[in-house]
């Protein structure tokens, strides 16, 4: 069970942005696509994806770039991820065309599954997922002199 | 976000199984195979691995076949899918590799909803979703007459 391409590589240019400094240039496509090692192809669809559904800002000319479009602590994973499934479903019962379609608990059940994933994702925000200070508090406790035993 | 193949076959496999009264004689793979057009090659790896993991019981012989290994009640759905998935993660960090990944949230998050989704899952059994005399009962309650109405 895995996330689809597209979605995994919205999450990672979000959480990328969400990071950057805000007093840094906006973001390029170029500048991902260097970051990321993901080709301009994909990330030109998938941010043209989320700058439709305003998740991202895009602004044309000189100084432009991309920006969140609302701040990150707006943004809940289970929307953002909801959104960029594109509500693909877990399972497809046409492919190969299941014997069983039309008289089978599983697809419902799965239905609910799907969602309580979502439920449990929109606890958190693309700000609660995007903490570098809080990991680099964390890697300072990790590093600091323990009291010393006798 | 799909479940694996080899998922969607073992539970169109164990559906099929649930629902075949137990008089008739034990399944075969030839029969899965014509039954639901997926070819032997799919359905040998899927049979062998349910057999050894005790959920199919794989008698060789005259007279021989597959039958659950118990009864479909005992099988919750979210220990199955579990099962099925073989810890596959909905998220790869790896391919390619993420700048962001060691310092992340979402990884952990993700696995918490991948939980939330088997948890839900696991109110379940095989036996409750392969119910057909329950769609019959259905079926016959949107085809009774109703009471007349003056």
């Amino acid at each position: 069970m895995k996330l689809n391409q597209f979605t995994d590589y919205g999450l990672r240019i979000l959480m990328y942005m969400s990071r950057k400094p805000a007093h840094l240039p906006a973001t390029t496509i170029t500048e991902l696509a260097d970051q990321f090692g993901i080709s301009r192809n994909h990330l030109v669809k998938v941010v043209q994806f989320l700058s439709n559904n305003e998740v991202l800002d895009a602004q044309r000319g000189r100084g432009g770039g991309l920006r969140l479009f609302n701040s990150a602590g707006t943004y809940k994973i289970g929307k953002l991820v909801r959104l960029l499934e594109q509500d693909e479903e877990l399972i497809n019962c046409e492919n190969p065309r299941c014997i069983l379609a039309g008289d089978c608990g599983l697809k419902g059940i799965l239905n609910g599954a799907q969602n309580a994933l979502y439920e449990y994702l929109d606890q958190y925000t693309l700000e609660d997922i995007s903490q570098p200070a809080l990991s680099k508090t964390l890697q300072a406790l990790f590093e600091a002199p323990s009291d010393q035993m006798i």
